[in-house]
């Protein structure tokens, strides 16, 4: 039986690249078969990532099979995966982010959970001396996913493991990492085809505190004044999109990649209060401009305070 | 803060001694503040390994405060953990058995499983190099870990990873496996102190399977004459062992390492005919004989039918 790698249900660079490349481990060294799925389409810098590496891509899955044999990369939350996960049987999991409880395994399996800030530095790691057999492309889509986690290690989620592998990876293709960086930056923020509650939900997490749920959304641009010209249709979107995801409020945060700094919207009263609770903060209008913010993981969720 | 490093609630050789090692690596190589610590009192073969390596026996720990740092190993099961686990702050877990969902951590750390016998096999992996720095004890700690989960290389469970770290341990130590390994697991069969009910608890994992909960007990030994001597003694246990600890039957089997063969308890019908689903066999008497399984995680557990 194939086993199926896939991240989570908003495939950024590390969810669409990181599947494609451990599907490659598990083919070409381990002689397994694996194919990489997507669990939604990728967003528009995963989609250069693919064009610039030629990497076709991975089909997306619905759900999965009772049975189905799966892998799972860069989450650990059964929210962020297929309603049927359970009943796959999950075969390993690699993953950077916080255990978060839910998923269950049939029997022991190989789970590589890393304090670091990309999961394909993960997988290099668990490759040993067989990373030097990557192809070029999976070598780019590596040096793509550190780029996109890290936003070309300005993010306090950078760890020196991240930063040397991206170094040693460009250095081995040949590439020059800003002008890659600045090429995959602006795929990022070129948002203009999504609709205001795409938008919100792009690359978004729940998130409960003090009996508030939050839908806590990021957008990391270069060109956040694009984003911005939309914010009174983004404010007008709330509601509808916090009412049909079962949410209280829905936290918008621009964050200028460029300038290592966030926007949030502020829509109403209680997000106001949130933001000033949270971020030492003052604010009288509809955003409020948060200076260093550019990490949900490090910096937003940590300091979420009702 | 110290961090405490412990295992689950009826400490074994390998969830006494791999908190050992595991509190041995960090201070002394990673140079963090950490100790080990018992969720319980050791079992016999554990207590032994702990004299052989002149190791002192850690602290017993009721339960956890809020926010005390803390590393797993051996388990990922709450149910195994003190009832606080998850108000703790764990900083990682290194396992080897399935991942069965509940725990949660604060933020991205370290978390380590692997299908392989041994949680110290796993432990040698994660130090590389500076493994062999490990002193005496430390070595002969994690050799009494392989050997005992192994039930010295006999259990379906052991990987040649885990056969090849031991054999090369020895040989550093310049130790005899098999006499070793004798010694211990004449100490694992010397449980003429325990009450009928501690025996029934003492290497016990709960299941449930087709609505019906189990406590899967299973008592190591090379001496089973001993143990079914009391035969009658544990089945007038078994109804009371059961209502206190909330399961419908208990499940005693008596594993004979050296024959390499399981007798089961068949205290009721409701056992009896688990053991002829779960078994194909057929059982006339209070007892069964099932030749060849040793490996409560490889053939008990997967084959458990009601």
């Amino acid at each position: 039986m194939t086993t199926f790698v896939f991240g989570h249900k908003a495939p950024d660079t590390d969810s669409t690249g990181s599947p494609i490349i451990w599907a490659w481990y598990m083919t070409e060294i381990q002689g397994k078969s694996a194919e990489a799925r997507l669990l939604g389409t990728p967003n528009t810098e995963a989609a250069w990532m693919l064009e610039r590496w030629g990497l076709e891509q991975p089909a997306i899955l619905e759900d999965v099979e009772d049975g189905q044999r799966v892998v799972i990369v860069d989450t650990n939350n059964p929210a962020e995966l297929p309603a049927n996960i359970n009943k796959a049987d999950i075969r390993a999991i690699i993953d950077h982010h916080r255990l978060v409880g839910g998923l269950e395994t049939r029997g022991p399996v190989g789970i590589t959970m890393q304090p670091l800030a990309c999961t394909a530095t993960i997988m290099h790691k668990l490759m040993g001396d067989d990373a030097s057999k990557m192809p070029e492309a999976i070598k780019g889509a590596m040096l793509c996913c550190i780029l996109s986690d890290t936003l070309e290690f300005r993010s306090p989620t950078t760890t020196d493991e991240d930063r040397d592998l991206a170094i040693a990876l460009a250095k081995d293709l040949g590439i020059e990492i800003p002008a890659l960086a600045s090429e995959m930056f602006a795929a990022k923020s070129d948002v203009s085809r999504f609709s205001e509650a795409e938008l919100l939900r792009m690359d978004s997490k729940e998130f409960e505190t003090g009996g508030t749920s939050f839908r806590v959304s990021v957008l990391e641009t270069t060109s956040p004044e694009t984003v911005l010209k939309r914010k009174d249709a983004l404010i007008e979107a709330m509601p509808h999109v916090a009412s049909e995801d079962g949410v209280a409020q829905v936290l918008l945060f621009i964050v200028d990649i460029l300038k290592e700094e966030a926007t949030l919207l502020v829509p109403n009263d209680t997000v106001r209060s949130v933001a000033e609770k949270s971020f030492a903060t003052v604010c009288s209008g509809d955003t409020v401009v948060l200076p260093g913010v550019v990490s949900r993981k490090k910096q937003i969720i940590p300091n979420l305070t009702v």
